[in-house]
């Protein structure tokens, strides 16, 4: 087909969406009844929000305002309620004014990107990261410094020190980690605070997975600083803790100077979040803290299944592990991106390659991303048994 | 308050979003209670989604896919029901594949320009503009090169082509036009489309309105042509057909190779537009034909409320006017947006200045646009009492 209009050649150098592409290896293929597909590819919860919570967003149905447009920034109410909320969590003084709602936490690092980088800046992002953040900085020309990390999944501040350069705009931390599921300890995300500060550029975390994290009590102390948002940029996401996944829900906290900046990208990109799904996060902050702790011990109970479940596959190695993710090095002599597509056909599950999640395919050629969270013990032992099984 | 993280200083110099500007000068204005605001300030029905679809709604909290992630592009059945849609309203042939449903149409343009475009190019934009379309190339980098339009508020396809630079990409149309109201003939929207393709340019419609269209039957043949989707981008939205605009659904249409590229925007920005937005949508697809047959019909009689009660007042006039808006020259020695300010405390009336929709405010000072389709008969009486009384 002959295109007389023309395309931005930024956004065709950009890789496709490797959750898309993952679906797509499912096309023709027939799973038998006994032996239905295990999808452990997307840290998507396959069950709906518990039925109080339904039971609220049908009646907001009845509310006109959950209909109409709202504030760019979010619901008054719920910015104010993730303050408080994120203030208890952690200690510390977050203001209403320091949190903006967003469509979801992709949206959210879209946001904090805008307002912080454009095309030849660069930010710098461990390795294996979420790609995610790759795709939105390669479509805005803006160059991913990969920072690599040591065989316990964790980046090492001087290493990044060394790396930032007069272009550097910001560094990404995402704990619990996409894809590799590992939590940084508080002191290594304080040394990257103090990094970041000293040299000017911005530290942006995303903690999707904060609720699912094995620490007891606040994961870092980042907000018990005073100043804290002359540097941090935290991103914050409702689908997981509630399941509202296809309600788009998240949110991101800086300076209200920031925010007012993320606004117009916001007002651009959004107008503004969906009065259903911030009505739905708002209930879920105040009457869901039993059943997210509730959620969060199975998950952890699934993590413990996990690790049992791979000391007895030989040649296989969980290299780190947490909230939803396990990142595995598999036995074989095959890369990845071409096992992963095998083991949907002679396995019956769908996990995304190592090689996605690696500026160089052949780096992540021996891993698997596990999103283990998604099946429940019983979907764990199927997926350690149909891993025992394979013959390559 | 200094920050150490520093700003994208493209976005700094973009201006901020006007309606959330305008909902500003609200603050600490009481009005009395026989004097209600009447905001005319934005698109945006009050009412809720008629009772049947709200029931709709409140029943697919039941069907656990509503709360999960779906595909970037949108729900497959949404898609074919959008295609057929199209088609049978303006004739030709539009496939599933030439659709994809986004987070709100704002969304949809801004993944449109994304696909064409990158820093350093440029648009073309008939002015009077839509400010969310000039923000989103400001932040952008892309140069927004004004098309200025003659009395009809309609612009020239001659004068496009003699602004034409090797580095334009598009040219951008709305019709009914945002702010101005105007429904441009199917002559000059094909004139546009021989244009750009001639060019090797696309053009991207707007047709947010188009259910509220004066015109019987098809707005245009563009899709009529086989080959319309080597040069059209034509972007919708379910906001104000079903009153959705809390639940952010639109749409692009365009060539499949150049949804695929919208896909990894998208999938960025948004990961999926809402699962219960999109049912809603469907919904209204299947259902609303004749309700949406009435809303037309009652805004039709605005329209001509709006241009009767016009005659009353002395000095101004309705300079275009059509689906939402009128874009109206007011008689008095002050510019627009002092006016406007003037009219929240004066009039009890939230009105944007012309000034909003010009490159250079000076431009738009004479004029108002007026949302006159939120208001029902009598509220428009009222408008124009209150323009009336006034004493400036
Ligand atoms: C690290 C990380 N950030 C952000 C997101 C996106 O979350 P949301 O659904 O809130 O956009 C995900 C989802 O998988 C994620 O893993
Ligand atoms: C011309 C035009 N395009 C797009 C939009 C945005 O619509 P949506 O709510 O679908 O994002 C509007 C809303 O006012 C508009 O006037």
């Amino acid at each position: 087909m002959s295109l007389s209009a023309p395309m931005n050649p930024a956004l065709v150098a950009s890789f496709a969406p490797p959750v898309m592409e993952a679906r797509g290896w499912l096309e023709g293929v027939a799973f038998a009844p006994d032996r239905p597909l295990l999808n452990l590819s997307q840290a998507a919860p396959v069950d709906p929000p518990p039925a109080p919570l339904r039971a609220a967003m049908a009646e907001a149905m009845e509310d006109a305002q959950t209909h109409l447009y709202g504030p760019v920034l979010g619901m008054p109410e719920l910015r104010e309620a993730l303050a408080a909320r994120t203030a208890a969590i952690y200690g510390g003084a977050v203001s209403v004014g320091q949190v903006a709602i967003t469509s979801g936490c992709n949206q959210a690092f879209c946001a904090a990107i805008a307002t912080l980088a454009g095309a030849g800046d660069a930010v710098m992002v461990p390795v294996p990261w979420y790609f995610n953040h790759k795709m939105w900085l390669d479509m805005n020309g803006i160059e991913t410094v990969p920072l690599p990390c040591g065989a316990d999944l964790l980046p090492d501040p001087a290493t990044a020190a060394s790396r930032i350069t007069p272009r550097t705009r910001a560094i990404v931390l995402v704990s619990p980690n996409n894809p590799a599921g590992v939590e940084y300890p508080p002191a290594l995300l304080e040394a990257f605070r103090d990094l970041a500060r000293a040299r000017g550029i911005a530290l942006i975390l995303d903690e999707t997975y904060r609720d699912f994290h094995a620490l007891e009590g606040a994961p870092h102390g980042l907000f018990a600083d005073p100043d804290w948002d002359d540097v941090l940029i935290h991103l914050y996401s409702f689908s997981k803790a509630y399941r509202l996944t296809g309600h788009r829900v998240g949110a991101m906290l800086a300076s209200p100077a920031r925010l007012e900046q993320a606004e117009k990208f916001l007002d651009s990109v959004a107008i503004c979040p969906t009065g259903l799904g911030q009505r739905a996060a708002l209930w879920g902050i105040h009457h869901l803290d039993g059943w997210l702790a509730g959620e969060r011990d199975e998950i952890l109970a699934r993590r413990a299944a996990l690790q049992a479940g791979f000391q007895r596959l030989p040649g296989w190695a969980v290299e780190s592990c947490g909230a939803y993710f396990a990142w595995v090095r598999h036995p074989f002599d095959l890369a990845s991106d071409a096992l992963a597509r095998r083991l949907v056909r002679e396995a019956a599950l769908l996990l995304l390659p190592g090689t996605m999640f690696m500026p160089s395919p052949a780096d992540g050629a021996a891993h698997l991303r596990i999103a283990f969270a998604n099946a429940d013990a019983a979907g764990i032992d199927v997926l350690v048994e149909r891993l025992a099984a394979l013959k390559l």
